[in-house]
């Protein structure tokens, strides 16, 4: 391929060379950069082409911020949802480089005449071959005038020429000699929830489930009764409330509590056992209510100004009206029975897992058919269970059909397996991934993840972090005790945009089955009724509850808009391995056109069994100071204010705080 | 685009994503590396497909090497020049999951007919679906009656069906299902010079000039005379002779001694200043000779096995003939006369450079027919001149219009410049370039550039590493006497596969022009009779040439292809900041087939002026031995040997030696 009269190379950001998107979400700003140069010594110059969803193209000149290495740079933040593309344009600046010598010729007396004639004739192009309105062509001609009017101080036409109108009409509308383009690169531009949100989960069958112990006997929770907590997710500062399976679930080898291989009648078994005569993905279970039931949740979770997420399980009990229905969505062995899941030699006799491979084309409109009756219902997040274990190239097919009508739909991947598997998923389309960060305990594996996924892993995966799981829950938060939580919960809504909790992680519920790292009498096999009240004021447990305190990182998170974006972090040096430091900046423009800059400084301590004491090396230039200024550090937690400087002391540890949520304010 | 049923991800190298050619050499072994991945828990496997140049196939199974990161590897070494290209195809491995999974249960006891019969069909699809000779089908037929045959031990029927034969079989001519291609990238394969070799230039002039001190006159030297240094050359090793311009020099504005504007008629001039009635680039200077005295140096060369190098300095002296002939290829100022070459204020006024974009077909054209003219002549290789002063778009044209027809033709590129453009025209076309090797001189600067350049940059760079030009004179060299000029000559001769000197390195000339970089007395300007004889047994400043350890070192080369290399070089860790060590390891294929391997152990105080002591820390298996094992360190400079270990103390220093080159040899 031509590498063009003025090369441009290395066009960034680009995923797989260009074959897929660079994803933002609106108001995001993102550095498009390239390298552009030519040969010997005549000014270069580079314009960014944005082409926005409608084709229409929008110029601007870039900005080379690193001479010696030919690098040029323009920050958009697209205004609205759809497919962009951008390219770059090398090009010979005429004006440029007859500036540049003009200056310092004619400022030495070498060539004046000569120089300036120059000047006229480059300054006549602009005025024919760039269109122009008459007021900016009236003071080009009146440069060209200057330009070759000898009775006038050489220095003086030199000045004419040089002028700041002049250069600023000049890179308004620039001449521009042989113009090369990059190739076009798309970038996908998504609602704001894509990238920032905080989650809270729930099994709806928990909330207002009811045990009657004179029989034994539980009471499922409802979409009503669930309904009744959604003002109390709000209220902590939740944006989206996540529902664990809401379908039928299969009698067939019904799981009991514990993950045991026996149940009883009364067990309601995992919700992700999905299908019974009931029906399938498409239907609700029939003890959470019917659709006016549902309908009714998600309507007054929009009343409280959440949004509703759903799992997405693909695959079905033995029970499932597939299995009769569409024997072709599963795999049939030699001897004509169904496969089940397995890991050889263990087997999940409960699971049909789905084959695409038998009838792809029935398999996807099947599950397309499915994801619409829930969209149709007003669910536009979908947080998908294990789509690892489907084809990457099902997810792609699906995720593009689904945005071609509903482009606001969001899908949060929940694949913790290899890295290869979890970014291609952010590339085909999941605007979303749960992340490694439940096993990321150490300030320096913080540090070097969290730069991973805002570096180049941010252009096609957008991190989802959350502490523990409803499969998920490490030593570290077994073993760190309520210090942990409090702490892990704020790295967690502070490192990255989008975080999340399971329900009763307020309740600090540490307690793991035996050999298993996931909580004991997990809600995934029993119902739950943890008794909010006992923790309202006045209650028994009053004062035991984490919610005030992810209420306070909740209300931190929507005062600071910087801490709404990935790639604006700054890591902070500090003299303990297990303190960490980072900060986020961004400048935050108002709707009515004011700007401000917003940053945010956290620095946490990990170790939660012992107190650090250490100093704070700052990176006063990310914090937008020089180095010998001070500022007034507001600690958002305690509501508490001290001066900083570049070096400051810190003592964290679990008798008081093991974070610091600061923000960076300037003494004027 | 479409993911794929079995994703291909990060196919790599890759240079501009596939826009540009991959580049290796003949024989040189290259990673093709890929993430092959799939859902789930069946078996994945990837093939490589190489497509020679003639558009035959050839497919080889790639290994995981690491399977955390689904991270494939197949190392290819094609052995012809031209264009090749290379894809990944990664498939469902109906036979690995077999395999896998009935290896488990059959043992287990779990579903073993079922498993076994499985295997069977599996089988049996494998006869059907792949071409196979008759006794790979005779041994599958076996395979599935004995997998069906209950009256056999069922552990026996699976050794059957998992036996070496059958595993060889299918891997040979795998069963494959969802098969899916990655991009196909090319691959442009050169001649090993192109990678690796020895230079050594010369001013022909120079070589058998003579002073007449009664009359203050000089003779030029000839072809014909420095036709008679060619043995003393091919002596020290050299691979390459490299001649500077050998064109008709201008007269106007002639430069004199030491760069000086003002010169006599005796003075030579500089060869940079091509062009006089004489003749132009297709000409040769009168003072050298005619064209049979060219044609007889370069025969005398290939005599002695060296290539003839040309200097290509497309810049024009104002009496150049294109003055005349096509003032269209130079710049016309306003004032109608030709642009000489500035650097506003400065003016060069004995230099015109050329214009390409006044008539770009017919410039091309004319430089073309001139690399013709030398290409009928024998000339092969051409140093090119500041060639980050021409449009990079010329050079990408020029270089490929002349591969079309000789792919033998290899082109330096000397752009001492930013790395963006020098990297460019390595992806453009250029075989080789110089590099910042001059500028790099501690051993930490030394360790990242060669780590650079043998990255990424190696599949479109391949450096040339010159410890002085004739341009180019650091002060580490003007004062780093003659243990420094031997060190930096092992470096550049053992860092990277192409190195070469400047004629009078030899000689340590490292007196400076008072405030410049660049050689006192420098031959660009004047005559230099170096009166080689002087330095032969006998002579009277015998023994005061590094000509013997030159020569040492081309021997060492050319002992140890391990040197001919530039991807297989390790860094090894050092206690003294001062001293480098690196290895390179090659395993050579002989003519009959017979391999070894070949290690070499450089190590280097990079500190000219003191002795350090220290400890060097060897990463053992990188030499190929565990990390206890000792080895045989055989010292080629000096040819001593020592047994050393995992670590072991060097002393070094201007004393002794600066630098250790060792071949690492088993003990067995």
């Amino acid at each position: 391929m031509p590498i063009g009269r003025i090369p441009v190379q290395d066009v960034r950001p680009q995923v797989d060379g260009g074959l897929r998107p660079v994803a933002s979400v609106v108001g995001e700003a993102l550095d498009i950069t390239a390298s552009v140069f030519r040969e010997g010594h005549d000014a270069v110059n580079a314009t960014l082409v944005l082409t926005d969803p409608d084709g229409v193209e929008h110029a601007r000149l870039m900005t080379c911020d690193n001479p010696g290495l030919n690098h040029w740079v323009a920050t958009i933040a697209p205004e609205r949802m759809g497919w962009w593309s951008y390219r770059v344009e090398g090009w010979s600046d005429p004006f440029g480089s007859w500036d540049h010598d003009a200056t310092i010729k004619v400022k030495a007396d070498v060539d004046t005449e000569l120089m300036l004639e120059e000047g006229a004739r480059m300054v006549e192009r602009a005025l024919a071959e760039v269109k122009r309105p008459k007021e900016a062509k009236a003071l080009l001609k009146n440069v060209v005038t200057t330009l070759r009017d000898t009775a006038i101080d050489p220095l003086e036409r030199l000045a004419a020429g040089t002028s700041e109108e002049v250069t600023a009409e000049l890179r308004r509308r620039p001449l521009r000699d042989h113009v090369s383009c990059s190739p076009s690169y798309p970038l996908l531009v998504e609602r704001e929830r894509a990238l920032a949100g905080a989650w809270y989960e729930i099994f709806p069958r928990s909330e207002g489930a009811t045990y009657d112990p004179a029989h034994h006997r539980w009471t499922s929770g409802t979409f009503r009764t669930a309904a009744n907590r959604l003002p109390a997710i709000a209220a902590m500062g939740f944006d989206v409330v996540y529902l664990t399976p809401i379908h039928p679930i299969g009698q067939a080898a019904k799981k009991g509590p514990n993950n045991t291989l026996t149940s009883t009648p009364e067990d309601p078994g995992s919700p992700y056992a999905i299908g019974s005569p009931a029906g399938g993905h498409d239907a609700l279970h029939p003890d959470l209510g019917d659709w006016e039931d549902f309908d009714f949740f998600v309507s007054q979770a929009a009343r409280h100004g959440l949004e509703v997420a759903m799992d997405i399980a693909l695959q079905a009990s033995p029970d499932h009206p597939w299995v009769q229905s569409h024997p072709e969505f599963f795999t049939t062995r030699a001897d004509g029975t169904i496969a089940y899941a397995e890991n050889p030699p263990k087997k999940y006799q409960d699971i049909y897992p789905l084959n695409f491979d038998n009838d792809p084309a029935g398999a996807y409109a099947e599950v397309r058919r499915v994801m619409q009756v829930w969209i149709d219902r007003g669910v536009k997040i979908f947080r998908v269970d294990n789509p690892h274990t489907k084809p990457v190239e099902f997810w792609q097919w699906l995720i593009a059909d689904v945005a071609a009508d509903h482009p606001d739909v969001i899908w949060l991947a929940e694949a913790f397996t290899k890295p290869a598997m979890m970014h291609t998923l952010g590339k085909v389309g999941f605007q979303q991934s749960y992340t490694y960060y439940a096993w990321r305990n150490t300030a320096a594996e913080l540090r070097e993840y969290v730069e991973e996924l805002a570096g180049d892993a941010s252009y096609y995966m957008r991190p989802s972090f959350w502490p523990t799981t409803h499969d998920i829950l490490t030593p570290y938060m077994q073993f760190g005790g309520p210090a942990a939580w409090k702490m892990r919960a704020v790295l967690a809504a502070t490192l990255v945009p989008t975080y999340g909790i399971y329900t009763g992680y307020e309740l600090v519920e540490h307690v793991a089955r035996p050999g298993v790292e996931e909580q004991i009498d997990n809600e995934k096999y029993e119902y739950k009724n943890r008794h909010w009240e006992d923790y309202e004021p006045g209650g028994a447990k009053e004062g035991q509850s984490l919610a005030p305190y992810l209420t306070r990182i909740n209300e931190i998170r929507r005062a600071h808009p910087a801490l709404a974006w990935l790639r604006n972090i700054t890591f902070h040096r500090t003299d303990d391995e297990a303190v960490l430091a980072f900060s986020k900046r961004r400048t935050v423009t108002e709707p009515d056109g004011h700007q401000w800059e917003d940053v945010v400084l956290v620095i946490a301590n990990t170790d939660p069994h012992s107190t650090r004491t250490t100093v704070v090396h700052l990176d006063m230039p990310a914090l937008g100071f020089e180095s010998h200024e001070g500022f007034i550090a507001h600690e958002l937690l305690t509501d508490q204010e001290w001066a900083w400087y570049q070096d400051n002391t810190v003592v964290l540890g679990p008798g008081t705080d093991l974070a610091h949520v600061i923000h960076v304010k300037r003494y004027f």
